[in-house]
């Protein structure tokens, strides 16, 4: 499989898990309720992009910094809804 | 910074945002509750595992195609719920 196309995948991969946050925020936004989101999942996906973030830096590479930089302002701000909005 | 440090830091990433969906699955289990969880943000995760899973296979690294399969099934739980208590 040819290199372009691959990256390709990939870009298409990390714009989804990146972006699919994004109806989620203004779901809660519109709604002002979470009750059905789950605190440990919002928390735990937090701390893992804090890591992912970490790896990028240890590793150099910016599209995993920028990648997950994004990731955790966005499931930041869902868990910061979590906590206003019980 | 030495490479198994990294590897660490990786894999603490990795085991996070894999693992993270768990306790919304046993939420919705406990709760037959999907309402303020965004269908958009499901499906779009969804989606951007199944091309993260194709990323790993087209690149060959077993570490990608495993964890990102994981998450797939994880976030189709999900996903399943959310199309089956509305």
């Amino acid at each position: 499989m040819d290199f372009n196309f691959v990256s390709i995948i990939g870009l298409i991969a990390g714009g989804c898990t990146t972006l699919a946050v994004v109806p989620q925020i203004l779901k809660i936004f519109r709604t002002k309720s979470t009750r059905d989101i789950s605190l440990g999942t919002s928390l735990i996906t937090f701390i893992g992009l804090v890591f992912w973030t970490l790896y990028g830096i240890a590793l150099k590479q910016p599209p995993i910094i920028f990648a997950n930089g994004v990731s955790l302002v966005l499931v930041g701000a869902v868990l910061g809804y979590k906590l206003k909005y019980k």
